[in-house]
């Protein structure tokens, strides 16, 4: 359903052309300092507007329904309500007919019978990732919070000492577009992808085409002994949540998909400091489902966006036949460009979860 | 926790030295023919003792504690237990002293505080899996019956015909074993993996050491409309049940990492029939999280097996230094093998809780 | 937490002098006629304003915010918020300092260490039960849909035919006030409760006190088989919402407490028809924890409302000693009054979950 | 279903003619001390065997299968097994013709077509309480362990020190039996249920029939603040268990029903001390749902048992008419007197979720 989590919850509601979207998180704990304009820097990442992304741009200005007073956290449930502006009213019968490739347009249509509201597409549209990132802000909030630490402190869990003092460092960046990966295009002072990888990103626009791409998160400073077995390993969740986020293809952790060609003696990570430090990190933060203390490493391949300029063919259900398929609209030539800060969100959401359900 | 599901709930149970291994299943429709010999033929494809596994053998002959009776489930929770056998009493103290590389040993000493059951990894073992693949093969009983057919009807989710009229065909191989893709070794007539690979398992089991695999599942004849927006897509739920399988690296569905580098010309699977057929198959089955109803593919990556023949160095938490260390005992050279039906287990065990989840 | 229900799940979130009061319904069928008109009926039921109920007036409006389309529910999440208009800034620190007798004020600070929002209750107002009447509406839309008949019928499950054609009728009232049975007060013609208690109403009031109330409520063309063993039984669900409403302080089903005191051959319900209809209804509709067919009946005791213009004593946490106290503001003499709707709510939610929860 | 509980899970399976009765309990703290005999004493309890009790015995001698190693509790599932011994086979198709009044019966065949277990009541046995009590053992543990005192501890809540040393006193006993309230049976050094309420047991031993009972439970010693809003209140976890345990009809906290009949200034508990006593305890130690350092007091009433030797009448689904229907076997005259030591573990589990839900 449309909740995700045990002790942190996060229910999120909305659609891209409807009212608003939303987001209501659970089990905040009192006391946590965090103003409306905490959610803003996350939110701006998450921004289009930039080359490949859409241009249809929103303020995104979230509005706190409830759960906070006086900036900080009451105990009860946050809920955020970010309004639609920019609704731009159209004629969507046109993919209830001819369902757009790589679109929900026709499972949606299929599984709620065209009560669906295709608007935009609707309760599937990426959009509702704004309703991650603002839980997203909270989860941090949380995770570097002197709550946090007195829990950690409580339940005698070690942290690695490696990102100075600061708890949990959650951290995504692209490491691939277009197919291209950032070994190639990187420069020294670049760090803005749009440009590292412009040249990509202007063919695909050029083309009427667009391109995918891999973003790779690193959390810091994890303490050792997050996630439970045996169904809710730090793996689990983190893939749950992130195959939530619209276009994903894939996630591996550590080595990954490499791991399954190499040897034991060269994938195992030896331990190798009383931290609990290991000279590699293959399993990238995580043995038998539990945080070992060294960063959790983990990489997302975002498809293509769906939406092309180009003519595509589809079926077209009134006339019985394929038929070509022109999308209007304003659509991102690489929405993974915008998909960092999700990814971050993703996983901070998770830890949060699993450091409130310590026992 | 140790309980997977909303309306098909599987609870696991069991360590691999102690009394036993078991799953608690709740929500089996009642009137599911099935019969304790039903067990056995996943069960045998889970065993140990061919090239490559490790020789400790085990009956896993599970006995059925409740929710079946003459040959039917009831409607009430089914339980199985697996009694172990083959126990080795051992000391296993020195994986405290010296946690094994690869291994749950020092994390589970962390969270637990050496409360946990260190011998044969414990709960942390692969023999839970023993629970997976009841729990699955209970599922794909229900799959199959006239139950499910009548459930899917009744929302009017429409089925493609291309695997006959089997409903649900779940079906997992090795596609690639220490780094060597089967298009390399495969032989006409030869289905076996320990003979198709049996040089690179000869090779290793001659080092002591291990190697890994990719295993690729498919579930064929999957109806519209399976999975829940915005949490519960069918691969998150998939992603999350297969990452509670030990030693599981990555995850992909469809094209996988491989979309990252495609243009949405080429990714994007344009349908070609009204029963929503489309002309290829690079999101793997799922659209915006719901079954498309074409067939369901994904890989899934497994590290090398961790205990490994070759001294290995770790620290020693007793002597404050790094230190040789000789894991004795039985160990598979390539526990991956094993793996295919566990990961059957995994995809029928979602399946069935979105079917019963529908609305 | 602040979630309800398994397959429908009503979250609430908000506080009483905050931005507002919300729910977020989740599970709801595609296809559900509803329109914000049909919402009011009920909210006007549990409005204030008549005799005995507190003069603060709110237009308890609902603004839609997502998961309907066109007057019909998309089968995304309902999102509903109620802005809180008629709002008086105090000053709530004198219940940190003495709390109330009868109020969340001493826990609420203990529990989230004065960071709870103490503004009328904050998060513990019973403001909040607007979400839950909100989210009733919806409930009942449901269990009259054609959806809910052709659920049932799909898992040929039989209604009794003693409420006509339509399906669960939910009706609740007061059958007692200030200790005062109905039969003692009642009139033809008359049904207003404070017509009927207007005697007991005045004098409360005249004296600055409160009076409580038992509300019974049936649910009758209940079909047979709603509920689950062992723990998800019709009462246990029914109760556990129940209790959710501030200031219950029992319920009973049935017979309820007098059963306890019957001997077996008084309280046995004998079946006395093929549709399984039964002499008495001891059982208040329900047998092992599952709907019989019978009409569902049970009964809630409210407490007299805790705020009472007397002035009472009170532990004041400054000077260390027990002190007088007087409250100010605007408080119903018995809230009881504004209960009914609130009951039935509760029941069609638990019966909404129950009925999509059928397997 | 047949799963309580968030962070401590209880799962039940069995059926009373089966091969056994059984729980698995997840989410137990790590290094809790107990062992095979701690079960005994609370089990002994629930035995038949005494006065107005089943002849039927049972060794209900608890197999631990998992989660306790060296006397310690490990943090992995405990699950427990106790298997069935004396079995009667029977006939028990005479209750799908004609289904017992009082008996699940009826709505059991409805429900699952006929395949759900009839022997013995089956998954609706009182025997499946044996799980709840073994349960409420290992509960009872957690409560009154280290573990319990320094999670309090860590979020500074306060206990009151009214019982000693000793956290969280869970006693329940009968205190009305067959309409008869204790007061008029107590006698000097007299404790056993059946001996106080001899008569009334005699007498409807001898008439075939059987009688009630009411239990109160209270609990001393608690912290202030366990408990969430909005639906898991005290109340409602306590509420919803305790309507699990067949054959209860109502349930009632501190004043209960008799609080609707009361004024405001007679009901409302003024604090009197800083640690939050209050000088009544009309609220049964909950305020807001959450408790408020008070003992928590709370009453059950069990109906009569439903089989009674009498003669009795029901349906005949084969011949169409109501018949005279005898029941044979083993049953209790007042189920109730085994009840006490249930409703304690109901409430210890619901204290022991609270305490592991503490953020």
């Amino acid at each position: 359903m449309n909740t995700f989590g045990k002790n942190f919850r996060v229910s999120v509601f909305g659609e891209s052309h409807g009212t608003g979207i939303g987001a209501v998180i659970d089990g905040v704990p009192a006391g946590i300092n965090i103003a409306a304009e905490d959610f803003m820097e996350d939110l701006s990442r998450r921004k289009s507007g930039a080359k490949g992304t859409t241009p249809r741009r929103e303020d995104d200005v979230p509005e706190i329904l409830s759960g906070i007073m006086a900036g900080y956290t009451t105990g009860a449930p946050l809920a955020v309500l970010f309004r639609n502006g920019n609704v731009r009213p159209s004629d969507y019968s046109l993919f209830k007919e001819m369902p757009r490739p790589g679109h929900a347009d026709f499972v949606a249509g299929m599984k709620w019978h065209d009560f669906n509201d295709p608007r935009g597409g609707g309760h599937f549209s990426g959009r509702l990732t704004l309703a991650l990132v603002a839980a997203g802000t909270v989860a941090k909030k949380i995770l570097n919070s002197a709550y946090s630490a007195d829990v950690l402190s409580g339940y005698g869990l070690a942290q690695l000492p490696e990102e100075g003092s600061r708890l949990f460092s959650v951290k995504a960046s692209l490491v691939e577009v277009g197919g291209v990966p950032l070994s190639e295009v990187e420069r020294p002072g670049v760090t803005d992808p749009t440009v590292l990888w412009s040249g990509i990103l202007d063919k695909a626009m050029a083309e009427g085409d667009s391109v995918g791409g891999i973003v790779e998160c690193t959390v810091g400073n994890v303490p050792v002994g997050l996630g439970e077995p045996f169904f809710d390993s730090v793996e689990s969740l983190i893939s749950h949540i992130v195959f939530s986020i619209p276009g994903v293809r894939g996630i591996e952790f550590g080595a990954g998909f490499k791991a399954a060609g190499m040897k034991g003696s060269e994938h195992n990570d030896p331990i190798v400091s009383p931290s609990g430090m290991t000279s590699g990190n293959g399993a990238g933060g995580v043995n038998g489902g539990i945080s070992n203390g060294n960063p959790i490493v983990f990489r997302v391949a975002f498809k293509p966006t769906s939406s092309i300029r180009m003519t595509q063919y589809t079926w077209n259900f009134t006339s019985g036949k394929i038929e070509p398929l022109d999308i209007q609209g304003r659509h991102d030539v690489c929405f993974a460009l915008r998909t960092p800060v999700i990814v971050e969100s993703a996983a901070a959401i998770v830890l949060t979860d699993l450091l409130l359900s310590l026992r």
